[in-house]
């Protein structure tokens, strides 16, 4: 299975200029094959935003021929779930390298929805985080501003309740507790900027109200980003 | 009727930092003055944007103490209009003041929707041209981009038909026609230009459907809306 995209700026993905292309050489029923494309791209590719702007014409392909020879995949039996599985890594990978690939990024942000009420909520809440301007800025300035990412958790739209929201920072340089059950908490402010330092970075937004989750990613808002779109036929 | 505002970011109000204070010695049913209220806020306050993020705390409060000594306007008579039309005028002045004031805004843009088949179609279309990040950085680099406009008619679920929108720029230096009928015209480089080099800039979507219409204001987005967001605590 093999797969390419095309990004990157116009992107928050709603199968609408981001365009993937996936081959396959599995036998599959078109149906299934289907499917299992819809379902994957709504936890891959309709997870990602650089910008906010939906593209005109976002597409993803998948093409099976069939050369691999194996018995035709027509249901969702074990033979579906091993290719499902196949598929789905596929799309988070090109959906992360559109992200990295975002104009001006300096920073990969993943954003961890946990304990949601429903996967909507949950994603509603992350997608939210991945477009806010103010905390897409406040990460390419290293700024752990929690009030921010609240902000947007609440505006989303999410059925939870602020009052009992945990939420985390964590990186490769280390993990720090900002808000607990809805309240900021008094976090070190030196490894805050340790964690926000580093080029990967998790939001982590726990509700602690239900056994849902999402995932969602974006890049940093940077000066580059500015002066890409507002400068581009200079 | 006097009155101020808070501003200027996190502006995206949808009666969530925005903050507004309005005081008359107008004597007027609370009732009354409420409806009134409500609906001007529905046309000034939430038809702007500086940086797409509702606050925790948007509030527009209303005083009225009857020291005027009017009679008392209890109903939607002649009175009630006048008196709507001054706290209209007032709403408009101080949500154009604080697009104004947006952090590192160097440019204010109102876009109007015309012909819409409903007031929420022109208003859902409006308020998605003055979220675009896309948008906002074209107009802080004068670059007239209408692909991006139009983008963001299509992107807002307004009920529309691409291929009858007619679309205009417009200044203090002039106008100029960017679209007719969906398609994109061979337009004059130079001046449009000259019209995107004013300060205050029109972005006009005519959708040729219906008899409704909506306006909505917001700013430019420029390096020092980064620099703002992103160093503000260094």
């Amino acid at each position: 299975m093999g797969g390419m995209a095309k990004g990157s700026g116009m992107i928050h993905p709603n199968m609408a200029t981001m365009l993937s292309f996936i081959a396959t050489d599995a036998a599959i029923n078109p149906n299934v094959l289907q499917e299992a494309l819809s379902e994957v791209v709504d936890e891959t590719y309709n997870m990602i935003s650089v910008d906010g702007d939906t593209s005109t014409n976002d597409m993803v392909l998948v093409l099976a021929n069939g050369l691999a020879g194996n018995s035709p995949i027509i249901q969702k039996n074990g033979d579906y779930h091993v290719f499902k599985k196949a598929l789905s890594a596929l799309c988070f990978k090109l959906s992360e390298l559109i992200v990295r690939d975002g104009e001006g990024a300096t920073k990969f942000i993943t954003v961890k929805v946990l304990n949601a009420p429903s996967i909507e909520d949950a994603r509603k809440a992350a997608r939210s985080v991945t477009t806010s301007a103010l905390i897409k800025t406040a990460i390419f300035g290293e700024d752990a501003n929690w009030g921010r990412v609240i902000m947007a958790v609440g505006n989303s739209g999410a059925n939870f309740d602020p009052g009992i929201v945990d939420m985390y920072i964590e990186s490769n340089a280390g993990k720090e507790q900002m808000m607990k059950k809805g309240m900021g908490l008094a976090f070190s402010e030196e490894n805050a900027r340790k964690i926000l330092g580093q080029r990967d970075i998790s939001l982590i937004v726990d509700m602690n109200m239900g056994p849902s989750e999402a995932t969602a990613w974006t890049c940093d808002f940077s000066y580059d980003y500015v002066k890409i779109n507002a400068d581009y036929r200079s």
